[in-house]
């Protein structure tokens, strides 16, 4: 079994990362005998994982109710969200409650975000089922439901109290998803681990055919990498704000092409060439490393380049709604080198939009 | 000019209270020149401040935008809510806006929880306007919206960066809300204070006429309760749960009768007293007390018994999704004195009902 704890005084909780832990009620700790939990899981995902989830918990004594909501981006709204609260007060969840969030990305922060906002907060666990979740959004306690007007513009800083990784899980996530996760992990080799992207080069291929061994080290890796940010900076008034290369430009896309026709991970693998891009405009980055970094996001199956439909323009509006938008001005996350990166205020606009023009198919 | 620190660490602020501080751009500190900010209000509050805020925020140098929601309680839902954000997006405010909700309760805590969640939060200062919200809910951080089945039950504990109190905003409040807000002055008196229940013995009088010296002692001395509790409990693990005397009951009427139809503090009122009933059911309140609450009450043209056409048992259900219900059973705030209370678990529910039973008309 792979653990990391990420260190946050009394909020601590641990990561553990393993193939079959559902079937283990321990994994489920520290819920114990006599609790009452809601799961709230998507209606892709109860198919295949609930009943084993639900068996473990009621070996272990618990109280056990679910909830399933449709799957995909869109559903992260506060109007969803809505009906995890109906469901809660229907049957009684009072505040000594626990939400368990299996599922993917979206699942995990609007479970999250209904956490922190039941009764003013509630106890929660993290059971993600997808690549993306299990190496980025359920570590860290950064919950979030979507506006129209922006992508998780709506939320709390809200730790879980444990995250419970079952590779298995990998298994039956379809292959476009799994290389969404792969752009997050290739994310932390270019900002913070040079060593981590060396290691992607020579075992990328493993990880596309699932290899367990290589499986789990990546994700722990990253797990590591995500917890030793936060733990530095929990509410993002520094380096956790390098964990969003790529995001600003993703972001962009994700919400002119609508949310959930452009997967996360999709976005951000373009989003990050268009950041390498915009480095190697002001100077600041070679350009044999932004063709290292395309190499290997071709590798992994993901796009290099915009949605053709797109023109430069259009991802303006959208970056200025970005969080790290300070006084009207963009600010960026930028690549210095493979392993190295920065936050740069004030990058103008005509060279954000060359850089994009550069990423033009 | 009344001042009190609500004393948190690094999240202290102070509240202050004084007749004509709207007309005084210093009042709007820790805001400043270059800072933006969104007034959020209500239509009824909008006439009659919202001009001489802006003119006096606008000669301290700050970027202003304001949005004024519908009056009323049946209005502090997340739907709600989405207009704030809609607003806070259109306008690109970033993560370094201020919400500043010029209001009474339903405007503070719908604006405190937007502030809370916008952007995973953002600074925001309380400008409270009624009685009710100036002595209660202005103060210690609850925020929090309605869900049809519960009140308060999506919310956050979320502090702002100051109260604001002008004492000449009560000369607009009608009279019915002044009442509603004596209602939680009282409540002060009977669970922590039989000095404050005293004095409101000899002054409640000069009070309901306004007088400006005994309403900024009252106001002043009831936000120093309120502070000293919440200093010691933040998160209401422990002695912050006496603030809900009546509220339990309160909160069963407001559900029943439909949110805005009984305010707030009347229905608080008759809980107060069914909450006395119970307490004297149970062996451990004087009858002469509960007279000299009800006295007191009817002096402050409050409501001593519940809705005609409410049964007792219509108020289980509500009672039991209380958040202070724990594993299903009922916990309730008793007077053991005037100026003395305690949570008591476990309470039967024969004796509740008994209880309301006293307070039938």
């Amino acid at each position: 079994m792979e653990r990391v704890t990420v260190i946050l005084g009394e909020r601590s909780y641990p990561i553990t990362i393993e193939a079959g832990l559902f079937n283990d009620p321990a994994s489920f700790l520290p819920l114990q005998s006599g609790d009452k939990a809601l799961i709230v899981t998507n209606s892709t995902i109860a198919p295949l994982y609930l009943d084993t989830v639900v068996k473990s918990l009621e070996k272990l004594g618990v109280n056990v109710d679910s909830v399933a909501l449709p799957d995909g981006e869109q559903y992260k709204t506060l109007s969803v969200m809505d009906t995890v609260f109906s469901r809660l007060l229907e049957n009684n969840h009072g505040r000594d409650t626990t939400l368990i969030a299996l599922g993917g990305g979206v699942i995990g922060d609007l479970t999250g975000f209904s956490a922190a906002s039941y009764q003013r907060g509630v106890r929660f666990i993290q059971v993600p089922t997808t690549l993306l979740s299990q190496v980025d959004s359920s570590v860290g306690g950064k919950t979030a439901v979507n506006h129209p007007l922006g992508k998780n513009m709506i939320g709390a800083f809200y730790q879980p109290a444990s995250v419970v990784i079952d590779l298995n899980c990998l298994k039956t996530l379809p292959k476009r998803e799994l290389s969404s996760g792969l752009a997050e992990v290739i994310k932390y080799g270019i900002i913070l681990d040079a060593d981590l992207f060396d290691w992607l080069e020579d075992n990328i291929d493993a990880l596309m055919s699932l290899d367990e061994k290589a499986m789990g080290y990546c994700i722990r890796r990253c797990c590591e990498i995500k917890a030793s940010v936060v733990a530095a900076d929990e509410h993002e008034n520094g380096v956790r704000a390098l964990l969003n290369l790529g995001h600003t430009f993703g972001h962009a896309i994700e919400a002119e092409m609508g949310y959930g026709n452009w997967l996360h991970g999709e976005a951000v693998a373009a989003g990050m060439v268009m950041a390498a891009e915009t480095a190697r405009l002001l100077g600041s980055f070679e350009q044999t490393d932004v063709e290292r970094i395309k190499r290997l996001l071709v590798r992994a199956n993901l796009p290099v380049h915009g949605p053709e439909s797109m023109k430069p323009e259009a991802y303006i509006p959208h970056m200025l709604r970005d969080k790290k938008t300070l006084a009207g001005k963009l600010r960026l996350v930028l690549p210095t080198a493979i392993g190295q990166s920065e936050v740069k205020g004030g990058v103008a606009h005509d060279v954000v939009l060359s850089a994009i023009g550069c990423c033009l198919i």
